[in-house]
């Protein structure tokens, strides 16, 4: 074989889709090859403490499951995910509060990610509108950017996506005929934003999908890791019509190696995602839906979450701390009630794209550019921060660092 | 939430992609529902043996790596893969013959179903012209489908593919001005045919696609399970320009369970499939991809290897043997030199779609109709039966009851 493509580089070019085209490399994954070098500290990135990871129970639970029901655990299962599995997620659903949901509408994923993947798959066209929050997770944008996707951006304050913005959209957008497909929002401790959506919003928002005929997609992955703050109902559990498309994962809340999550929707929605998946990926890991199904019914999550809850909230007091005595009074952050992350702005003289070189070159610390979080880039003023992977002296110092470069910057 | 999506259907269906709306159930999954019966015995399906799955083997190395190395194992890894299970794939593939291959050269996919997905996503706009084998693999013409390919066949014969009418096909297609995208072959044992493409054939292929410059997709699964017959080199190793681009998975040569397997090609073709899989599902995962490389560094591949084809070539000769005996004369069948398949003819006035309800019904004996492998399914006298996962007693059995159907149709 030839290792470059050789000769042929034009026929490739000629072979790929104009989908291709216009996929993006993440801007986090990039800039996060320059990160690897072990003296810098890392904000950015958005992986779980693997200091937490309940390693010696999970080894335990996987002999069990491989050696005494390996014919199941290590075989094809079916598409929609294994029995067991989907019970234990149903009985999970029902114990939130949502209520009527069976197994008819549980579509396990090969994690949030293709949950995402499946969505765009199955709704967009290219060139149709999706409303997405501004800033909103680049993992979302890219799996709707490769089914080109074009985006209307509503912006967020701390009370999550502002939802008057959204609707005068909606209006003039409907106004021109525009089939609006989906309208994505992650409403607990936005990833980036770190805010959550208040209850007020969360009913609005489903108003507006019921009067504009709309779906949600609520991208929820950190909901079970809130440590302080008030648990608002779910916009799963608050609608009563089926328009909402809830995404859970396992990567947060027990082992993103296990590449696992669930769809929760009406069963019109699982039943075109559970074809568009069979396409996909045939089914998730039999043996790793086995695992995490033991590991939930032996009773080991709440115990765990427990741990992760306290060991984040933590670290995000740290990080707070630090940063309200390490940068300057003209920069400003977001407070989380849960998840990994807080979000940082500048004055706008700052631009947090050409800082990040700075930061990673002269001080050795590393945050994502806010830009990465907007379909257009259109942004230069924020930075994502996370907490969740360094330790407490890691974040101190770190948090230093980057107030040192601020206050450098600072007119 | 409401379950079946309510008075909400219309507006589903009119959020939903016209690419959606091309997407087909597997017919084989479809059928296979009726197939749930105990009493019935099934030559449908595609599964390996799970007696032979070394359970207590990888169940011990799999608590090894989640209590040792859970730190990685437990957490994302590469999109790419992680780095010792690349390691050792492009030792593999080395000691297979392939020469020049390096680690920017491999891909680990969840599974090969998710690596037929990203092709179709990286090369397919709709229309797009695909040649396939005709038959060929439902889940590839399922992932291509999903993308709108347009399919053009071409038929095979004992040697594989008929490269004289792949030729003739491609003259006229790009004399009209088609820019054809891909030839997907499955060279070995192929599915659902049996038959493997002669080393001549492979050559004549290999040129084809340099002369008119289309890439080929190499979909090998089955080649580590030779149980007989001469050993041909493959399209990726014959390849002297880079055109081939080739799929590999452990889901035949260790367990499907673990959803894993990789691409190799050159490294432009690599690097826009792995931005199409971190939209796709960020990475594989890590833990099965930990524990299959542990399986292989620690040397227990080979012997699993030899008692999947021993127990395989038995199962095989069963079916053979049982066929000569019990179907009439007018029945024809490929005789595999590996793999997991048999491929049946009938005369053409016995219609296997039609018969295939008799079957289950009165004879309690399932197959894959063999319309089910063709993009348009316009071959109705075949059918597709698996020797693996049935014991010795169901095949022979088995076989006999469709034999007794078959013969109560012959004319």
């Amino acid at each position: 074989m030839n290792k470059k493509g050789g000769q042929n580089l034009k026929m490739w070019e000629e072979k790929f889709s104009s989908r291709s085209k216009t996929m993006k490399a993440s801007a986090i994954r990039e800039l996060l090859k320059l990160v690897e070098s072990p003296d810098i500290i890392s904000f950015a990135g958005g992986m779980p403490d693997p200091n937490l990871f309940p390693k010696e129970i999970l080894g335990e639970i996987a002999k069990e499951v491989f050696v005494n029901h390996g014919g199941k655990a290590l075989q094809y299962g079916p598409t929609e995910g294994v029995k067991p599995l989907r019970e234990t997620i149903v009985k999970m659903m029902q114990e939130e509060g949502i209520k009527n949901v069976g197994l008819e509408n549980v579509l396990v994923t090969t994690a949030s990610q293709q949950a995402l993947d499946l969505i765009a798959k199955v709704f967009v066209d290219p060139g149709d509108t999706v409303i997405v929050e501004a800033p909103s997770y680049v993992g979302g944008l890219q799996a709707l950017q490769a089914f080109q996707a074009n985006f209307v951006t509503v912006p967020l304050d701390e009370e999550g996506i502002k939802t008057d913005i959204l609707e005068e959209k909606i209006k003039e957008l409907q106004g021109k005929g525009v089939n609006i497909k989906l309208i994505y929002v992650i409403p607990n401790f936005q990833n980036p934003a770190g805010v959550t959506l208040s209850l007020e919003r969360r009913k609005e928002l489903l108003r507006i999908s019921h009067t504009y005929e709309i779906p949600i997609i609520e991208d929820d992955p950190y909901g079970e890791i809130r440590f302080e703050g008030e648990k608002f109902p779910s916009l799963l559990e608050l609608d009563q019509i089926g328009n909402v498309i809830g995404l859970r994962t396992f990567s947060k809340i027990l082992a993103p190696g296990f590449r696992l999550g669930w769809i929760i929707a009406n069963a019109t929605a699982i039943s075109k995602l559970a074809l568009a998946k069979q396409a996909a990926d045939l089914c998730s890991p039999s043996s790793t839906q086995y695992i995490a199904d033991k590991f939930i019914r032996d009773g080991y999550m709440n115990d765990y979450l427990d741990k992760v809850r306290k060991v984040y909230k933590e670290k995000k007091d740290t990080m707070l701390n630090a940063m309200e005595k390490y940068f300057p009074k003209e920069v400003t952050w977001t407070k989380p009630h849960g998840g990994m992350f807080v979000w940082v702005e500048t004055p706008e003289y700052i631009d947090t794209d050409a800082l990040f070189i700075e930061a990673v070159k002269e001080k050795k610390v590393a945050y994502v550019i806010g830009s990465a979080f907007y379909p257009y880039g259109e942004d230069k003023r924020h930075m994502r921060l996370n907490f969740t992977l360094s330790t407490l002296e890691q974040i101190d110092e770190g948090i230093k660092r980057l107030g040192e470069l601020l206050q450098s910057k600072i007119r």
